[in-house]
């Protein structure tokens, strides 16, 4: 492996397969430390309802509430505190998130499985979900709408969204502005550990919910962790983000350079990666790369999410494909001429942008697909947020006489052999009756 | 709460509301003061590979294995070992479970969101998966088929399966020939958390997966869960088997008693709960159910789980659905005259049997449908085994120069919002090369 750490990233050229399984590992961070923290939270919540919630919004996020829900006065003021500009694109995204959603929806087909036999599946929603949007300088509005609009189109009765209060004891506006677009039911003003268990268990003010979604620092990752061992369902484990980017000379450096970027940017934690077949590709790419780093306000972050980004070049195609799939990105860059047909190879990946004009950005915002996706390598085994996260398939069956004559030896013949009398004799009971 | 202990079950008449909450409670078993243990094995296993599962299969299920995998030879034996008898019956009920599995074969189909902008979900599934079955007297080949047959019709690569062999290191043949029929290609005489060590983190013998699947006890459920935090996915969290049946006096109280026993002679944790608005059922059910227990060879197991199993007796046909609702229940058998409007009305359950000939037994053998399904109230956000627990649905977009025009201003004005300069720059430099 001939690596060099340029002063921007490292670039690793025609690693041998002995090295890959140490070019696709990430930095994880193990949360579970944290669990003794979590469950004393947990505890409280559990036993003393919203009065716990609100000493710990005193402690961690220092404010003092007197009412946890965001009123219906607050959700109007929202409107008028951000730009007509900003309220468009909101809607816009909305509606295309909107389409490609409402088009997931499930229909269950009947199956007559044997004679008299007939068995199909039901899509239900889950009646209750909470979502959780963090604090910080940057109102994470488009998560709201990621997460939001498919519970909507799925049919949740109930959705709770939890995020925490600034110094003043106010949600974001662009936030507040997302979740009424979206449909959000209720909004309350609660971060961190409290706010999962308060949608986890439940209190005076705050429903207790079936599953819990959305992003959030280690100690929310730890509490989500907890509770779906035993009172809720999560939609999947969380990890830093990152992209992969396959590119060939054909490419453009300056928009491989901009996505590279644009993960980067999220944290320090952060994690790009540029695979191609094109060694040309790498010195275009890293002057790129400097070039727009010196513009970002977020520079900082950015540059050391870079220090464990990387340029990787790769003797073939195929070993480009087989990378990939192990890498499981959770986000995939393919700008090459071929890009279909690599697209078609892709096993293991959140999601797939596809030529020269399908930035990132797009499917973080606003083309319709979710941003909510499997980092870690989980790619492997979950799919991203999509409408099946939102609802449950329960099956039914009907059989008639005719179907428990024509099931009837077979049932009783297995439940035999794994000695199980009663089952037998269920069917038994039916025969006989006939 | 009008209650009576009767000799057999409890019987409970006309509850509260207020005392709703205590009736669908389950008794939970917290495993995770077995992560310790889990801990110790999962090290070993991480570090010493083969040498230390050998180990632990000599301490746990005392054989001494040369060979970790079973032979083709093995299987071929099994043939001979298993009357034809049930060899049809296995191959009858996979036929029945791959055609009610292949007909949920996905399709994505691609959505224009906006104009030029192309998105679109595409099925994969995922490449290896790790089944577990359990050992002991009865031999769970019913279980091999319900999560091998789906993952060979999701189109898994590698399908693996452990099985804790017996004291002459062998494993029950009914399970070889369910596996050779089902189509998995690797079968490992493995047991306990060894087992989900092995298949978590692959050793020389056997490989890693993505995915682990099916039933176990304590230490295999409180393994699963400790991996799904960090290594694999698994099925879903794991809590004893229980069957609600909803009848009115149409229903035949000998088919009512027979299903209520099939459910309790699983476990003495299992759980049976008989709900209806006709009193008048409650005697002749507690007499068939008196009657038919005398003849159970479980008898013993099946008393035992009796004793926190139900009847309860609600005013009206609402509070019965919403009592359901609440319970969620595993498997919902509906046996009434109006049992298609009920089953509308069904939010919560796992699997659900409507009329009379349609016994939970058929859904545990033989009808097609999957039994590996939510237990403990997960049915409120967790469907059971289908075949989107054996795929992922990744998604794909293409973005033409028209449709990056269209989306770039949104994209543009969301990105600056959440102050990410980055991901609004990778929009940018696209628009301006326009």
């Amino acid at each position: 492996m001939e690596y060099s750490n340029e002063t921007i990233c490292q670039v690793i050229k025609y690693p041998a397969r002995g090295e890959w399984a140490q070019l696709v590992e990430r930095a994880t961070k193990d949360v579970s430390e944290l669990f003794g923290t979590v469950q004393s939270v947990f505890d409280a919540v559990r036993t003393q309802g919203d009065a716990a919630v609100r000493q710990y919004e005193k402690l961690f996020d220092k404010v003092n509430l007197s009412d946890l829900s965001v009123s219906e006065e607050e959700i109007t003021a929202a409107r008028q505190l951000i730009s007509d500009d900003l309220k468009r694109a909101i809607v816009v995204a909305r509606e295309h998130i909107e389409t490609f959603h409402a088009a997931q929806r499930f229909e269950g087909k009947k199956i007559e499985t044997a004679p008299g036999v007939i068995c199909w599946q039901k899509a239900v929603p889950i009646e209750r979900v909470g979502l959780y949007i963090p604090g910080g300088t940057a109102p994470l509005f488009s998560t709201v709408l990621m997460l939001a609009v498919p519970a909507r189109i799925a049919g949740c009765k109930e959705i709770v969204l939890c995020s925490p209060p600034n110094r003043e004891g106010k949600i974001h506006p662009a936030i507040l502005f997302a979740a009424e677009v979206a449909g959000v039911h209720r909004i309350y003003k609660i971060g961190g550990i409290q706010a999962i268990a308060a949608m986890a268990y439940g209190t005076e003010s705050v429903p207790k919910v079936y599953k819990i979604f959305g992003p959030g620092n280690q100690y929310v990752t730890a509490a989500k962790q907890l509770v779906s061992l035993k009172e809720v369902a999560i939609d999947m484990p969380a990890g830093p983000s990152e992209v992969e980017v396959i590119a060939d000379s054909s490419a453009n450096p300056e928009f491989i350079a901009a996505d590279f970027l644009s993960q980067a940017e999220h944290g320090v934690d952060s994690q790009a990666v540029l695979v191609t077949t094109d060694e040309s590709l790498v010195e275009p790419v890293l002057k790129a790369l400097a070039e727009q780093l010196e513009r970002l306000p977020r520079k900082e972050i950015t540059e050391k999410a870079l220090e464990h980004s990387r340029i990787i070049v790769f003797k073939t195609r195929d070993e480009v494909m087989e990378f990939t799939n192990m890498y499981a990105p959770e986000h995939l860059i393919i700008q090459t001429t071929d890009y279909a047909e690599l697209a078609a190879r892709v096993q293991n990946a959140g999601s797939v942008f596809l030529g020269a004009y399908t930035p990132e950005s797009a499917g973080d915002y606003a083309s319709g697909t979710n941003h909510t996706l499997p980092t870690n390598g989980y790619a492997h085994a979950y799919s991203g947020v999509n409408l099946d996260s939102f609802i449950k398939k329960i099956t039914f069956q009907e059989i008639s006489p005719e179907g428990i004559r024509n099931l009837g030896d077979t049932i009783r013949i297995m439940a035999a052999n794994e000695q199980l009398e009663a089952h037998r004799n269920a069917v038994t009971v039916r025969l006989n009756s006939l």
